[in-house]
């Protein structure tokens, strides 16, 4: 019990800083009274927004709910109802932070790059370390409430259970959180581009533009809101399914509940680390903003490597002592730490290749700067050529940690790596978060008319937002990249419970599951089969995302066209646009276009089922449904990754010709030329490929996998 | 015997049909001196760089010859050597024949579209049938040679390593054929269109751009020869694996040779339906050309599934015969007969299916075009939708395709279904190769000043080629994706084979497999890493194959600026362009360029082979490298797909414009408009995706496959 409360008061504390960074930030200036104006129309739209789209997932969840409680009994139920409030609550808050800490961000930068970038990383810090706090509270609450209250034994269905519901309330979250937001995001910016710059050749941002405020609502509700429940949900689901797979591995053994504690306890000291790191976010003399971004991550990583050994040692009394899985491999605590310095590893090995692929300066950025220059077509080629090759590298650091890590302590190894990745996820989603911020103060200075060089301090840790962007993006899916296993093997492992027991002599519980033989052979058809259809996931669901942007920018071109024709006056400055009926009009279409791409994952394990069901009979339609797991992780790691990494390319080619790109032949090409066109372009491509259909493949793969879960456990029941 | 010589007789039909057929298109008109000055021009090119190519390709054919005799033995070289030859011969041949169809089909098409039609058509057949027959001689009759001259047993070791070997040597052509003469094609268009069409403001094919006869020049060594390596070796990898399969599933009964040569004997029945098929493409009197080529191909089908039919009852005596696999399950030779009917069926739907998403007058091209009207991003956008959802309907019909193929007849019956698709290679071949003749013609037309209707007679031929090269390419890879489980049960079946021979008592044969247990099952994590590292494959290929014609087309704008400057009477048309110049550059180029890809998927297996050696022994080195296997077809099915369908459905939404596209608002949009500019730049990205990454990808998944099982053969001699 002492452990639990250590890793309450862990969890506590990024409450705590969440608390005290708020009211670091809500002390600062809010600037003069026009931007207040503009800063208060951002968050009405962004409140609103996110209003209509919890009110229409709480239908979905409600039903759900009820639907669980009938199939599971009421606490898988109330897990589902926790996972989902938690996750809605640190997007929310986040959210609302990010909409006040935005005009503050504009004030400070007034001041020095230095501060802007301590207000507006302050901000995206609340965010980070409430996802992963709240994330933490939530499991570890609700574990102790239904082994300590409820007295159900830690390795009990009841429990696990509960506890993958828990998963898929956040992951619900997640799905529409992500697609929604990608889509408000990308259509106000796409089409908001479209008919501004393109049509009537008005710079972005300018407050002449009816959907200028709609865009900056985006950035909030898409890159804030959005990627909160996101990450809330890789933590949640990542932590519960190495509870899941520590409650099969070790069952019985009086080791058990330290076990099932274990990642917990990485997670509560990684919090503190990552507070810490926070400290050492400072600009050096350099003025490098990524330089001041690193400080903080490697202090956080370090830290960690001691705060996780001091956890190993504490729980395991030392680094010798050895773990046996029930009836399965030994291996010793210190392994374990390895496995967990591995998954540090990896994340700083992604962080770096993220860099490289997206940073301006490198290579890749620079090569589809270059290619502008001969025109849209090449520049969109080589874009897609880089968004292609990004995801060589990464995916060898995953292959690596899955080896490394599987030969150290077997899956439960694989589990613990990346249970250690995630336990920074307070520290990357504060790296992260405070991307829409900065890019909010630049269209706030633009807009209340600030000087130039505002706008050019704004613009600077815009272009690193871009990176860190990818960076998020690249960890999350990395994370499930690693994770696969552990997903597959809850999976697999759930099913052979349930089959074991069925088979037991006299038994009768689960008996849908007598006889029952899995197959999961590569060379068993029906895992192709699985495998081709989980593949398929990614791509129709990143299909279906492109469109739904295309869709809805089309829309708010309409609108703005609409705006432009009946009030003339706006283009002389002397009407103002109606920002609220852009942001109205983009809200229904984003949560109109969210809905059915997001049951493409919900649904797609279930439909396997039954279809394969039909065919060939339950053994098979268990394999089936397991290959899929794996077939939407293999191509969906390619699909995200490429699509993050290209579009954070897209984008910092773009920003370099802001100061003038100097080509291969010498020539300088500056901001209005026909190659600065080229490379915008480029950049509406690769829009909805960063900001819509790529991150969304990382929540729809994690519910997919979840769906599995569920859909056992329901079988089980019947 | 009998049966082998009526299976050669098919064989040689296909060369009979290419004589007459090419005797017939030499006979036509040439057209005027100037019209045959340009074709000479372009013939000279093809043949230059095909020789270059197939130089450099020896030096490496060479080398691999003599490392296989060292290795396997003279007689597993000499079938490389069969492969490689064939599959060189039948790309010379057709490119041959092409280059001389060219103008003759453009001076048919100055009398009538139909008369046009029917010497691309014939010319497109030649290089069909040869495909078909070369490929069905070559193993045929080296599987007489090993069995009947040499001796063997037919289910030996020597015959099943020879027939891989052919394979290979296929294999080797195709990657190199597909990359290089994709990127010498693409790097002509792309860089042409650039530097005339962008910078110099002159039309397409316009006789002062110095890259035209470039242009042209790649059509015919990429969509004609490189095109025919690949299903050359589609053909022949796949009938080697349904052999290889026959050898192992019916070793020591009396029955194995003649499964062993039933799916010979389908492709021989194939032939000859394939040759009366194209007597039925004959342009009706509503001048569909789609509505021709389908009525050919229709009556392949139907004609090909009571050949099929005839051949099942004569071989197998009848419909009720059971077969019965040594130590396994039984079946039907009525479920084999229904077995080639799927494979016909997933033929068909991936044509109509390919056919929607790639053809002018459906929504995805509609929805394109429309998007080019709000400008070039947003067209990319709907046009990497439009890729990105391609590849839903045709792989639910693979799968589809699997699960009733293997219901029927097991493992066995995949394959024969897989024979079945592949053996209409000779008419899909046909309906695809006139594609590069009447984009020759049509240049010609231009550059020779033959009036406007010629243009238009080619440009509709044309835009049909653009579809059914789509088609091409979406059979090939679909074939890949069914083929896929029966590539991998070649891989386990001979592996288990080495290693049962290698455990038996007082066995000194193939020690070096004694002891290995692999474990295909998707709970080894070194399973996951060979899905993950196959995965890998198609991105990093994909992504070298872009630069590559970005590089390239980057090259030929600096040769065509140079000319430029250095004559500056080209443009007034006082002086004419070294074409000559361009071409061999660009031959240059591409040669250099298709080398380091080439070796990603031959090395990709032996290095993971043996890094996971290193880790993880040989048990999980074996695991690893047949789940690369799958993990290559899972994302390259999907990447594949996408580019194909992709750049096919961008190239055709540019050509909506050419008669003027009506938007939803029921604008008309006209050539040279805004919305036609950016069409273009969508046709742009396209070209590379849909002609040397997309394409390429195919050769790539059989290269892997094949490599993996000499590497087999050669650790079973070492």
């Amino acid at each position: 019990m002492l452990t639990i409360l250590l890793i309450i008061l862990g969890g506590a504390l990024s409450i705590a800083y969440g608390l005290w960074a708020i009211n670091d930030v809500m002390r600062r200036d809010a600037g003069t009274q026009r931007m207040q104006e503009i800063a208060g129309a951002i968050a009405e739209g962004a409140q609103a927004y996110l209003r209509r789209q919890y009110a229409t997932i709480a239908v979905v969840g409600v039903i759900l709910f009820g639907v669980l409680a009938f199939l599971l009994g009421v606490w898988v139920a109330v897990g589902f109802a926790v996972g989902a409030i938690l996750s809605a609550a640190a997007g929310f808050i986040g959210m609302n932070v990010s909409v006040r800490a935005n005009v503050r961000t504009a004030q400070a930068a007034t001041q020095s790059l230095g501060l802007g970038l301590d207000v507006a990383f302050k901000s995206g810090a609340v965010t980070g370390m409430l996802v992963a706090g709240l994330a933490l509270l939530g499991v570890v609450i609700y574990y102790a409430v239904l082994t300590r209250a409820l007295g159900f034994a830690p390795s009990s269905r009841a429990v696990i259970d509960a506890l993958v519901a828990l998963g898929f309330g956040a992951s619900l979250i997640s799905i529409f959180a992500r697609l929604g937001g990608g889509i408000f995001t990308k259509g106000a910016d796409v089409g908001g581009d479209l008919v501004g710059k393109v049509e009537a050749g008005i710079p972005e941002d300018d407050p002449r533009n009816p959907a200028t405020i709609a865009d900056n609502v985006g950035d909030n509700v898409g890159d804030c809101a959005g990627m909160a429940a996101d990450l809330f949900e890789t933590y949640a689901v990542t932590v519960v399914a190495t509870m899941v797979l520590a409650a099969i591995f070790f069952a019985g053994q009086d080791i058990l509940e330290t076990v099932l504690l274990y990642p917990l306890a990485i997670g509560a000291a990684c919090i503190v680390t990552s507070i810490a790191g926070t400290f050492f976010v400072k600009l050096g003399p350099n003025q490098s903003i990524m330089g001041a971004l690193y400080k903080g991550f490697i202090a956080s990583g370090v830290l960690s490597i001691a705060a996780i050994a001091a956890v190993t040692w504490a729980m395991f009394g030392g680094f010798s002592r050895t773990l046996t899985i029930t009836g399965g491999t030994s291996f010793s605590t210190s392994a374990l730490f390895m496995c967990a310095v591995v998954g540090l590893v990896v994340t700083a090995l992604i962080v770096v290749i993220t860099e490289y692929y997206t940073g301006t300066g490198y290579r890749p950025v620079r090569s589809i700067a270059q290619a502008s220059v001969t025109g849209h077509g090449t520049n969109v080629i080589q874009g897609l050529a880089v968004s292609l090759e990004a995801t060589a590298l990464p995916t060898i650091v995953i292959v690596a940690g899955i080896v490394f890590s599987f030969k150290l302590a077997g899956l439960f190894g694989i589990a613990i790596a990346v249970t250690a990745m995630l336990a920074l996820a307070g520290m990357v989603v504060a790296l992260d978060a405070f991307g829409p911020v900065t890019d909010n103060a630049g269209g706030i200075a633009e807009m209340a008319g600030l000087p130039k060089e505002v706008r050019k301090s704004t613009d600077a840790l815009d272009a690193v937002g871009n990176t860190t962007k990818a960076v998020t993006k690249g960890y999350a899916i990395g994370s499930a990249g690693l994770g696969a296993l552990v997903l597959f093997a809850a999976y697999t492992s759930d099913l052979n419970y349930f089959i074991a027991e069925a088979n037991r002599q006299g038994s009768t519980a689960y008996q849908y599951f007598r006889g029952v033989t899995p197959d999961f052979s590569l060379a068993n058809p029906y895992v192709v089969v699985g495998l081709l259809f989980g593949g398929l996931i990614p791509y129709l669901f990143g299909g279906m995302g492109m469109t739904a942007v295309g869709r809805a920018a089309g829309a708010v071109v309409e609108e703005v066209r609409r705006q432009f024709r009946e009030k003339p006056g706006i283009m002389e400055g002397t009407e103002r646009p109606d920002y609220g009926r852009a942001v109205d009009m983009l809200t229904r279409a984003a949560i109109k276009e969210m809905i059915v791409p997001s049951l493409l994952p919900v649904l797609a394990p279930v439909v396997t089922y039954f279809v394969i069901l039909a065919v060939a009979g339950k053994s098979q339609a268990f394999s089936a449904v397991g290959a899929m797991l794996l077939g939407v992780i293999v191509t969906g790691l390619f699909v995200a990754i490429s699509m993050t990494s290209g579009g954070g390319a897209w984008d910092n080619a773009k920003k370099s010709f802001e100061d003038g790109f100097v080509d291969e032949a010498g020539v300088r090409h500056m901001k209005g030329s026909d190659a600065h066109k080229a490379s915008v372009t480029g950049d509406t491509v690769g829009d909805p490929y960063k900001d819509t259909a790529g991150p969304a493949v990382n929540p729809a793969i994690k519910i997919t996998n979840i769906i599995a879960l569920l859909l056992l456990a329901v079988l089980a029941h019947s």
